[in-house]
């Protein structure tokens, strides 16, 4: 980093501190880390017309934006993602937070990032686990908005599991643009409605991860969320069975394992009150009814879901997953 | 409040929860009160449907205030102010703060409160000395915006320092009715200028509250930085002198005391600094060059500042302050 600002000093601001940290979710379970960005920027004067660079995954991204959000009300915060699930998803949006009270995301704020800067180069160096983590945002959301990219993904699956950048870089940034036009043009993106349109299989997400203790990526958990979320929308006659099934194979071609041993804890339909709780008003969870459909519901019958739960619990989507070539 | 709510049971939301703080702004020192509240949030699970009634002073309602807005990225905040500063300033604003590092307001917020309830009773309870408070920031609306108010302060301070509501009360709505107006209309709610231009008298201010260690009501403080700022105006042409001394007469009249130990502190002058830090870019200072005429300036003379200090250090403004009827 010092290398690089004094190459350009002229044309850039002068660089007055540097910290690297872990990443991870597990960096948002205490304030210390938030705390002690603070007390940096104190040391550094940071002040509303300085810059915060952040360059992490998601997790770092949502404390250090946390930090720059509150310290004098907000200082600008440039986000520089390096996660494929960052750059596909969170590191575009408004959104930053930490957890407490063992709650994903209890405190945060919507503040508006100055900049955020997608570089498809800092993903070359992800190991397999974590660069197929993204696929699974690029999947919601595709199922969400877009058919075509949906089927882009079915039918090269097996290769993105490999993790093929040529032909993933694309998907990054159209999920990207999805995810961004959503915030900047759906009406509401600092989210004071009880829906939420993008969190498809996000409520039983933020659970598995929570009681997994982070075990688990939260790409994973999304996709582990969506394959539940989806044979619940057929069980219950929302969406075709068939397609249903066919969404679960492309998750497993994709290389997520489609089971878990949290999906047992006796806690995890508890997710859905969470979910609700956290935006306020009716439960209100987003499902689909077809490929580019989304629709809201405000009532999970529980049996029907615990049915879905016991089948994921016990088998899961038993496709082997492809071994991956040694990125 | 278990009352309050329980008499109108049908008409208002259920009461989950009351608690009472201290008030002052020492409660902002630390962080303690500001989780102990998301505690209570997180134990009442209040969500970003749920109200978050915060009554008090204007620390009290900074620091709620706080906790409301990064709880879930922010519930709803009705804010009910109990002082004279909070009526008419800080109460109607969209700010909310708690000190750290020994610096005032060093993280918080910008949040539109879901409601302001102004409540003229609510002021009958105060001590003098709290209950003048509020015409500082009275004071200082009117020389940036409204020479009338300025003048009914002026012809009105003996009866005014002796605590009249009769003669107070239109005074508080038309300082809570122009800051509001500025925050509404000015063009930069959330500061994203170098410039507060509301905010004569509050380099000096802030500094004088941090160095007496809250000793100094804000309010009292806003009255030394008010005099402190007119007579460096004066002091480099930018003001009529008999004007400026006039200004500090009408302070002095409405019970302010104008000299403080702390303006000999050698930190005092890095105050200008402070301010300049928590808002970023250039130094701007709002003073003023006639009655409704705010001009800022981006230089302060450190000599003829200290002058102006050294002379309020060494006797304020000796007018006897009015003694009050014991309200």
């Amino acid at each position: 980093m010092e290398r690089y600002f004094a190459r350009d000093a002229d044309g850039l601001p002068s660089l007055v501190g540097f910290r690297d940290f872990p990443g991870g979710e597990t960096i948002k379970n205490d304030l210390s880390l938030v705390k002690s960005l603070l007390s940096d920027f104190h040391r550094y004067q940071i002040d509303r017309h300085a810059y915060v660079l952040a360059i992490g995954g998601g997790a770092l991204l949502d404390a250090v934006g946390f930090a720059a959000a509150i310290a004098h009300r907000g200082v600008r915060l440039i986000r520089m993602p390096t996660t494929t699930l960052a750059q596909a998803d969170s590191g575009v949006g408004v959104k930053n937070a930490v957890n407490l009270f063992g709650q994903k995301n209890f405190i945060g704020t919507f503040a508006v990032p100055y900049a955020v800067v997608n570089d498809a180069d800092l993903l070359a160096s992800l190991p397999l686990r974590d660069w197929r983590a993204g696929l699974a945002e690029v999947l919601k959301v595709a199922l969400l908005k877009d058919p075509d990219l949906y089927h882009t993904l079915r039918r090269h699956a097996a290769r993105l599991a490999d993790g093929d950048p040529a032909l993933a870089d694309p998907l990054w940034q159209r999920s990207a643009q999805l995810h961004l036009d959503h915030i900047t043009a759906a009406g509401d993106p600092f989210e004071q409605h009880a829906a939420r349109p993008l969190d498809f299989g996000h409520w039983a997400a933020h659970k598995l991860e929570t009681l997994s203790g982070y075990r688990l990526r939260h790409g994973e958990a999304v996709a582990l969320g969506l394959a539940l979320d989806t044979a619940y929308a057929a069980r219950v006659g929302l969406l075709d069975p068939d397609l249903a099934d066919e969404i679960c194979h492309t998750l497993a071609m994709l290389g997520f394992t489609l089971t878990d041993p949290t999906l047992n804890d006796p806690d995890f339909l508890a997710g859905l009150e969470d979910f609700r709780q956290h935006l306020g008003g009716t439960l209100t969870v987003t499902l689909i009814r077809d490929l580019g459909r989304p629709v809201e519901v405000h009532h999970i019958d529980p049996e029907m879901m615990q049915q879905c739960i016991d089948r994921f619990a016990a088998s899961g989507f038993s496709l082997p997953t492809t071994a991956g070539t040694g990125r």
